[in-house]
C-alpha cells in the first residue's frame, strides 16, 4: 500500500477502505507519511467528501492511535455530553450534577476556552482550589463514589486527532463535515461513555452558522457513534445570542448555581433540562416525558444542587461558593453598560459578546495564556426586552479599568435595537437521533 | 496576505489573483510557506482547476523565481521545441540541424532520460566526447556561429518549478492541465526563444493517453506562451507506438542520421519535417507549404546533415559517427528477437518497448544512474507489417547477455499480432495554434 495511491484515489472521488484509512493514520503517527502528504489527502477529502463508512473507519483509526478509557463497570449508566462550543454555555455545570443525582455516571473530560468560546475546565477552576488534574484511578473512583468527575483532556486519547487538527488548522482543511465529525467523535468515543448526547450549536456564536449545517454535522456524528455501538442523540440549539445572562468563568458558575437553585435564565434552564432529559432517557431507557419530569424534580428537590456541592468538595473546590454564589460576582472593577437608545433589543451577537468578555480578561487568544476567572459580562436583559436609552443593560467586570474601553466598543457593535418587538427565535431547532 | 486564505479561496473554487500566486511562489521559495501548505493548495488546484489568467500568472511567478536566458540578439530567429516525451523520440537531433541550416537559431536546453522515456542529452553523449556542459557565453557564441547548441538543463531557470514538481510527485498532484502546462512553459519561456513549437505526444507511450487530453494541454500551453508574447503552436502526435525503429541512445542517433541522409523510417521523417516546418513558418513568417519545401530541400541537399556534423564538432563529439553511422550500432551483444506467431503486427505498446529498452541498460530508473549508450532495440518491422513466426522482427543490444531475458519478456507483452491487417492510425492528430 502506498500513500500516493490513497491520495490519488480520494482526489478522483474514490472511496477509501478501512485498510487504507488505517494505513494513513498509522503511517502519519509514525512519521512515515509526511505532513505534506497528509495535507494533500485532507484537502482531497474536504473537496471530494467521505461517505458514512469512510467517516466511521477514519474515526476508528484515530481512536486506535491512542488509549480508550474503560468505563465498562458502569454499563449503560456512563453518560457524556458534547457541545460544539458557544458563548455563555455553562450547561455541563448544570447537567452533570442533575444526571449524577439521578444515578447516572458522568466521567467527563473537558477543555479550556480559546478565542471567544469558554471552556468548562476554566469555569470549574474559578471555584477556589478545584483541581482538574486527577490520576485515572482517582477519576474512576470519584465517579464510582459520587457519580461525577470532570478532568482536563487526556492527551493519550486519540492523539492522531490532535496531530491532524494542528495540520488542518494551517492548511485550510478544518471546514469539512466528515473531518469535524470524526475529530469530535474520536475523542468522545475514546472517553468511554455508553451514552452520548450532542449539543450542536448553530448561529452567529457557533462554528455552524445555520440549522441545516448543524443537522448535517449532528447526523454524521450520530452515525459514527451508533456505528461504534453507542447510544447517541443530538439537539440542534440556538447560538445566535449567548446562552443565559452570564459570560465569563465565575459568573457562569454563579448562573449555573442559580439554575440548580430553581431560578436562572429561562432559555438556559430549558436547554439544560432538555439535554439532561435526553441523557436520562437514553441511559435508563425511559420515555422523554418521564425523563424530563425526573430532571425537573432533581432541581426542585435540591438534590442536583446538593450533588454539585458534593462534586466541588470531592475535587477540592470551595463549597462556600455554593452556599453564597454572590461571592462569585463583583470581585473586580465593575462597569455599568448602558443602552445606547430606546427600543426593543433585537440582536445580541454571541460571537461579539464572547470577544467582549475575552477582552475583559475572561478568555485567551493563545493556548496556555493566563485568564482572569472573575472577569466577564453579566447581561441584565435579553432579546425582545424593551429598554430606554441610558438603562443599565449589562455589568462588565475586569481587574483593570483600562480593559473596559475595547470591551464596551465590542458590546456596542453586538447589540441592536428596534422599534418593534422582534419575533421570538426557537431555542431548540431540532432533535436528531 | 496569508497563505491560509489563499488555500481556502482555491478550495472553494475562487480565482487567485496575480498577487496571490506571486505571494505563494515567493513565500514557498523562501521557505516561509511550508510544504504541507503548498501541497494542500496544489491539491485544491488539481480538483478545482485554474483559469487561463491564473495559469499564466502562476507561470510568470515561476519564471520570476529564477533567471531568464537573453536571446534578444537573435530576434524572431531564436526557436525552441518541446516534446512532452515519448519512446524513440529523437526528433530534436533531426530538427535542430535542419532549422539551423535554414538560418534559425536553436539555443536549446534538454534533459536526460528517466523511466521509459529517453532524453536528448543522453543521446548526444553517445557521440564520443560530446559535451553538454558549456558556459552561458560559450553557449550563446556557438549559436551565433553555427546556429545550434544543445546543453543540459540550467538549474537557474524557474527553480520554483523544480521545487514544486518534487512536491507534486509525492502528493498525487502531478496530473493537472494547468499545473503541467505552467511547469513546462515556465522552463521553456525562461529559456528565451521567440518561437516555440510544442510536440504533444498522446497514446500508450505518453503521459496524455488520448488526443482530447493532448489538445487540452496544448491549448493551455499555447495560451501561456502567447500571453507571454511568444509565437507558439503545437502538433498533437501519435505515441501509441514508438517513433521510428530505434529505441536506445546511440541507436537513435543512428536513425536520426538516416533521416538527415534522406532515408529513415517514414513516420519519424514526417513528424520531424512537420515540426521543423512549423518552426520555420512561425519564425520567418512564411506559409506552411513554403516552409515545408525549404525543410525538405535542407534534407535532400545534404545541408542539414552537414549542419549536424558542424554541431557535433563544435561540442567536441566524434564526427566519424556522422560519416559511418553504422559504428553506432552493434557495439554490444546482440539478440535476435523473433515473431511469436504468423500475422500482421497490430500493436507495439510504446511504454512496454521503452521499459524493455531501459532493462537492456539504455535508460535509468533513478536520477544520476549510469546508462549504457549503446544498448537498446532496433525494430525491423512496424504496425501493419505481415510477419511469420520465427522471423527476426527486432535486434536487442546489451553489454551483458543476462539482460536479454527480462527485456524479451517485456517485448513479448508489447507486440500483438492479428490475422487481418490493422487500419492505419493517424500520425499527427491535430495542429493547435
Amino acid at each position: 500500500m502506498r500513500i500516493y495511491d490513497i491520495i490519488d484515489k480520494k482526489r478522483h472521488g474514490g472511496v477509501l477502505s478501512k485498510q487504507e484509512l488505517e494505513f494513513f493514520i498509522n503511517g502519519y503517527m509514525k512519521n512515515e507519511i509526511a505532513d505534506y502528504q497528509a495535507s494533500s489527502l485532507l484537502m482531497a477529502i474536504c473537496i471530494m467528501g467521505m461517505n458514512d463508512e469512510e467517516t466511521l473507519n477514519l474515526t476508528r483509526a484515530m481512536i486506535s492511535s491512542g488509549s480508550v478509557v474503560d468505563l465498562s463497570k458502569f454499563g449503560s449508566l456512563s453518560v457524556d455530553k458534547h457541545s460544539t462550543g458557544g458563548v455563555g454555555d455553562k450547561t455541563t455545570l448544570i447537567i452533570a450534577p442533575i444526571v449524577a443525582s439521578l444515578g447516572l455516571k458522568v466521567a467527563k473530560m473537558s477543555g479550556r476556552g480559546l478565542g471567544f468560546t469558554g471552556g468548562t475546565i476554566d469555569k470549574l477552576e474559578s471555584l477556589g482550589d478545584f483541581t482538574t488534574s486527577l490520576s485515572q484511578s482517582q477519576f474512576i473512583s470519584q465517579v464510582e463514589k459520587i457519580g461525577v468527575c470532570v478532568v482536563g483532556q487526556n492527551e493519550a486519547l486519540a492523539p492522531a486527532d490532535k496531530k491532524l487538527y494542528a495540520l488542518r488548522d494551517v492548511t485550510a482543511t478544518v471546514e469539512s463535515v466528515p473531518l469535524i465529525a470524526s475529530s469530535i467523535m474520536s475523542k468522545k468515543l475514546a472517553s468511554g461513555a455508553s451514552t452520548i448526547v450532542l449539543d450542536v450549536k448553530v448561529g452567529s456564536g457557533a462554528f455552524m452558522k445555520n440549522a441545516t449545517q448543524g443537522k448535517e454535522l449532528a447526523s454524521a456524528m450520530i452515525k459514527i457513534g451508533k456505528g461504534y455501538g453507542k447510544s447517541v442523540c443530538a439537539l440542534i440549539t440556538n447560538m445566535n445570542i449567548p446562552l443565559g445572562y452570564a459570560i465569563g468563568n465565575s459568573l457562569e458558575v454563579y448562573e449555573a448555581i442559580s439554575v440548580l437553585s430553581g431560578r436562572g435564565e429561562e432559555r438556559l434552564r430549558q436547554v439544560a433540562i432538555a439535554l439532561s432529559a435526553r441523557m436520562v432517557s437514553l441511559s435508563l431507557g425511559l420515555d422523554i416525558e418521564e425523563a424530563t419530569k425526573m430532571v425537573e424534580v432533581a432541581i426542585s428537590s435540591g438534590k442536583a444542587l446538593e450533588k454539585l456541592r458534593e462534586w466541588v468538595q470531592a475535587q477540592g473546590g470551595n463549597t462556600r461558593y455554593i452556599d453564597s454564589p454572590e461571592l462569585l460576582v463583583g470581585n473586580t472593577y465593575a462597569y455599568e453598560y448602558k443602552a445606547l437608545q430606546n427600543g426593543y433589543i433585537s440582536k445580541i451577537n454571541a460571537e461579539s459578546v464572547g470577544i467582549s468578555s475575552m477582552l475583559l480578561g475572561a478568555g485567551r487568544t493563545k493556548k496556555d495564556q493566563e485568564i482572569d476567572h472573575f472577569a466577564g459580562i453579566l447581561l441584565k436583559n435579553t432579546l425582545g426586552d424593551y429598554v430606554k436609552k441610558g438603562d443599565t443593560i449589562a455589568t462588565l467586570y475586569a481587574k483593570d479599568k483600562s480593559l473596559f474601553e475595547g470591551s464596551v466598543k465590542m458590546l456596542d457593535s453586538a447589540i441592536s435595537y428596534s422599534s418593534s418587538k422582534p419575533t421570538n427565535e426557537p431555542l431548540i431547532f431540532d432533535t436528531v437521533s
